[in-house]
């Protein structure tokens, strides 16, 4: 049932990541929506092919009505919030987290070493927003200053320790989905960096 | 046999769309057609591989030879027409509709729900030439401002109306597919666009 | 055993060319390694969903330390080469050289076609450096001016011809390989292009 809602949440969430990283540009209603939709299956498509399994808005269509729903309050209230820009960073955050820590442990059930494991993670946390911010023309969010990948790892990695360290506590997955949120919004509201020595910039 | 021929038109339309996309970048011959056969072969591969059906383009090699040879005149010809820019709208548009109630149709024989059908439409309708848009660094069309994702929703929810009420009529999909180029090439023609409310604007 | 180490050298080489990619990007040391795994892994991971097989980097992890390694060697010493653009077209050119003739191979295992087998070298070379370049932002390869996808095409034609005339040389694949290689280094070293009627340029 779980796993149910943090698959609705991380896709309705990037649902509406997409609708807002258009907003600026020249779209309708439906060409918004489609953005919505093929950020919000972008990932979990991306996972399901790699892990061999059927492709989950196919079989269970509810996801698809919700990503509607979402897609078009986004589209409703685009210009309402009065940093639409920082609220997509925060789905986005949302979705990437959900996504990362579930898919790691999917890939963990069917027997991956741990870093092929983190990569699934990464690869389905991060897929949907990349696909979302080269369609709509944005620099993606892996050529951010602040931490992005980072929060993922270190999410997954504490994942996986809370696994080895305390197998029978029932809530492992939602405590490290709220580590890579928190740790992902902190970077976002504090423009945490990593040290300059380990950044490469655009004008050096 | 209807089957092949969709299949034929549709992949080498999105071919010669995809070497006029670049005819004004730095390309020779054997690249330009590559983009032919990757914009020509894109949304096929895709949906192929979510439906977990081998890859059209492994089993039946005739349609490479095909798309070849249409990227061939495409690449030959592509000073001739005096609005190669137009033209590739209408290419596009003839592989969308052909693609987009084909795949369709693949999907509901698979028992799909109708939403996942129309998705599976939309996203192999689109697909191919999403890839070359992002590939040539133009805009993508779902940016347009022209209709351009409304046409393909309209046209599979009329293919999904013909199966309901007209099961029997054998060329319910030629009808579709007519139906969807129809309304995008009006689109295109008459830079038909939803009315601005609906729509989110570059300057605003 | 040799089919390990071509995998490996081509990840590996891919892998340092996505960090120099972003070399000039705003990007830190975890976001340009992680630019680097994708890169390295998306080529193969394409083909291997294509040829309906298990993912390579899910089944054996040892690739994944060795494209970190590769990634983070390129990361510190980024600075060091004085002309690290045409290091990253080099690192490029040996894992589209290795890529392309191992993939042709396996599917013509498969009993592909040579058409589709050619297309399967084609996408899995150039698959992995296509994403680099959409993601950071670069003009893809297959834009340049330079022999880009001949060499591939010319190399997996002449593996084909090796194959049926010298089928019981146990290096055809070697030296399918140093022909990929040594014509695309040439077309980077001495600017190699098609005849100017077979090109397409940008200023015309």
């Amino acid at each position: 049932m779980i796993e149910y809602w943090i698959g609705l949440v991380a896709t309705v969430s990037f649902g509406m990541s997409g609708v807002l990283a258009v907003r600026h540009r020249d779209v309708d209603i439906v060409g918004a929506m489609v953005f919505g939709i093929v950020t919000a299956v972008g990932g979990g498509t991306i996972r399901d092919l790699i892990l061999r399994e059927p492709v989950f808005w196919c079989a269970e269509a509810s996801y698809l009505w919700l990503i509607l729903g979402g897609s078009l309050t986004a589209f409703i209230f685009r210009r309402v919030p009065r940093r639409a820009g920082q609220l997509l960073l925060y789905l986005d955050a949302l979705g990437v987290a959900l996504f990362s820590i579930h898919s790691m442990d999917r890939a963990l059930n069917l027997e991956f070493s741990v870093g092929a494991s983190v990569l699934m993670g990464l690869i389905t946390g991060t897929g949907g927003g990349l696909i979302r911010d080269v369609l709509s023309g944005r620099t993606n969010l892996l050529l951010s200053k602040e931490l992005y990948a980072t929060p993922i790892v270190a999410g997954c990695l504490f994942y996986y320790a809370l696994l080895e360290f305390n197998p029978n506590f029932e809530h492992n997955q939602l405590l490290a989905i709220s580590a890579v949120f928190s740790l992902r919004s902190a970077a976002i509201w504090f423009e945490w960096m990593m040290p300059s020595f380990l950044i490469s910039r655009a004008e050096s």
